[in-house]
């Protein structure tokens, strides 16, 4: 195979600035879409039974463009393992296999369910235009505050297990908390003010703390809220203020100001 | 028809500003809160019975007025079609037309229900008075994070169609999970916090991904109540500044600025 | 009656700055939490049945001190009509007025629980102590954001009367949603993420609809959010900016400066 | 015993500053882990079936881990009797002693998952590396917080008597508001937006009221969160100064500070 071709080839796949590699990325997220309605549609019993063979068909076509998609970024790209062990690679492979297995044992089709993976590659239109600037922002300030959100969680997981063995304690395995891991279950559920409703507590003193788990959730809410928002007011902070007036060292100026509103000398940009 | 008459009409039907304009604003939005009222008490099977006859005159006497009222409308613009098929066009031809429809096929009277839609006019009311500056920033402060809070229910869509792909693959379609579009609606119920329970995961590895949904649910709402609040903030500091320029009209000016930002002239405190 | 008993005796009930007039709001408090605490008891079938002569005697002995108290008011204030028509002066005649009541109709007992009512009482010890400062804060905030909150609810309702009137057109009179009032009272359970799930959709497009009203709810809640947090800040802007250099006029000082950050000139408190 | 062990003995169990500190705490919070897991898939009545025998060996073997460290934490402490009545003494005590009572009384042997509350010192954890920052952040701003929510939490409380009484009278004993205390914890339920659903209002009237204290809950829940986000944006304000005073060592000083707020000396940059 020519040099050529296979550097032709990694442009189009991997990279997304000329505009054959734009199209084929627009064509491949189509494509994803399209295998997700089917596989969505062939789920549901009713369409099966009316549209099954076209919704089959569909598949086919779509498995057979994926395979060759999935041979030509092996073969494009230089070292083939480090494509194949990626995140990606891994799914590429999951949403392209199912299909023939399911020849061999077709009991497992509904494997093919696992395409619905391949949507993360949509993330790549966040790339493109107008939206990159707001996704990156989003993206960095969630970053930025990871650490606490960490600390957190650790916290909120620590909350449930403590809660959840204590409501197996107080309702007893004869209720619906019936062991540890379920109890726990339950507390998440209510922590984050879920609420299914499956299990409830029926004990008096079950629904006093189940009352203390409701308020505790509904106010440590707060923290996460507190943290993003904290981190957004300071990146759009950062946003403004990016020039100093050379006289005054006046800064905070407004994003589209020509003159210094301190002392009125003329800005440079 | 004279052209006088047809604007003055236009006049009280689409403006505010005239007292007969205020006034009919007042009559019609008093008219479709009745209407709507009307409607919701005849969908209540024991008001029905008892009650049904006055209801129906009732309904037939505001089905006359808004008849009249979209007449009126048609007439008094320059190119009707424009508001014939104009959103408030459709919602107008929509409330009124049921009544009729119930005459020719009685089985379809219950769609006049959707005369509720003519309660968004009631935003007009929105325009009036000290509500303005309110409801003005309100909208102002959603219409800024609009980018953002695109990118994030898009994040937010892709999530739950993965999440409720794979809770369809481990609970398996003799569950309540019975295909990807019912797990997709349970995960967007179960992420958004709201938790109906009429279906809950029974095995453990989909009670550990559903726990992880939730807390997943209860962290993320930080990012729209980040982006609303941390834009809120930046309104409310423009809004502090009350001063506009005398040279060049420019207005938004910080509170201590002393020259202006877009001229660099002095500015009057 | 001595005008110097009435004086006296308005001064205890009505104000709290003497050490009487505190030892009688404290003590009224107390007797209040009582009370509610009896009422709470004799509601539970099995502790009427075991305690009930005990919890009787208990609630007959504060009625009687509550009947005490409001002559007392009536008495002692000099417009006695003002108080018996004012809101607090009718809680008190509903929280003593049901045990004299259940003596005639004995049916009726179960009213006395409105004296739960009086529980309001309890916020005048936000007016003592520490929480002074932070309970204003917190009403001052709560206040200011008003308007926008009223516009806020204004369009809340608006979604929830339209969509629900959506939702029983969509689902239709033969399942949960059997008229509009329960289809909006569902809406309002919806949009708020407490989701009952005593009534849940059924139909694809009523659950199509669900998820959006469910994504709004999630979503819209960053609005109250972001207006009452904006305000927070704005407050605690204001408590911290109090002085201003004299010799610079730089402001913005911590609360513990004592020299000017800008000029290092010494700050007078 | 020799002075000199037991000195050495506290600075190992207590202290966390040596290696053999360090390493006795990462030893504990494993073994902790280990024996809450065990615990945990004891109460799964599958699992207890086929690993009993296994799980018990663990649990005896850790049992006895705990209690020489017990004992440890005793003799090496200088006043055994504070650490004895310490919050962390009795859960240690708790978390070692049902073991045994096991033996004696077979029936409570359950309540060996309180150990689960040895899940605490986890938290020292987060006095180690990067993410005592972090914590201390949340720690110190939900502490300075403290008495705003104290108030938000008291007036919730309130609220909730209140509504819960009202509901106890709209739906009446009959329903499943059968009595007060009942009726409080759905309120709290509601109010919180969990929802369970296992109690819902049936009356008009009820659910009109339901339909309030959703909207307050909905609403209000923007109270703790603007509290702890403006709180947050306070702290994330002050952690920005970065340079300490050479004369009087005060930190904290804003950005842009020349002088010393504290005794108004020049500071370098």
């Amino acid at each position: 195979m020519p040099r050529d071709f296979r550097q032709k080839l990694h442009e189009i796949i991997y990279e997304a600035d000329t505009p054959e590699g734009k199209l084929f990325d627009v064509v491949l997220l189509i494509l994803i879409v399209i295998s997700i309605v089917a596989v969505m549609l062939e789920s549901v019993a009713g369409i099966k039974i009316v549209y099954g063979k076209e919704l089959n068909i569909i598949e086919w076509v779509i498995t057979a463009f994926f395979t060759i998609e999935y041979i030509a970024r092996i073969i494009s790209v230089k070292k083939p393992a480090s494509y194949i062990l990626s995140f990606y690679g891994i799914i590429d492979f999951l949403a392209m296999i199912p299909k023939y297995i399911d020849i061999l044992f077709p009991g497992l089709g509904f494997l093919i369910s696992i395409r619905a993976l391949r949507l993360l590659r949509v993330f790549r239109i966040l790339k493109l235009g107008r939206f990159v600037g707001a996704s990156n922002q989003l993206v960095t300030a969630l970053k930025k505050s990871k650490v606490k959100i960490a600390v957190f969680l650790f916290g909120v997981v620590i909350i449930c297990i403590i809660m959840g063995t204590l409501m197996y304690i107080i309702e007893g395995p004869k209720s619906g908390f019936k062991n540890i891991p379920i109890s726990i279950y339950w507390t998440i559920v209510t922590l984050t003010t879920v609420g299914f409703g499956d299990i409830t507590p029926i004990t008096p003193l079950g629904q006093f703390l189940s009352a203390v788990i409701m308020i505790m959730g509904y106010g440590i809410i707060a923290v996460p809220t507190g943290l993003v928002t904290a981190q957004f007011m300071q990146e759009s902070k950062i946003q403004q203020n990016t020039q100093v007036c050379r006289v005054c060292n006046a800064d905070h100026h407004r994003d589209d100001a020509r003159y210094c509103y301190n002392c009125g000398s003329h800005l440079n940009k």
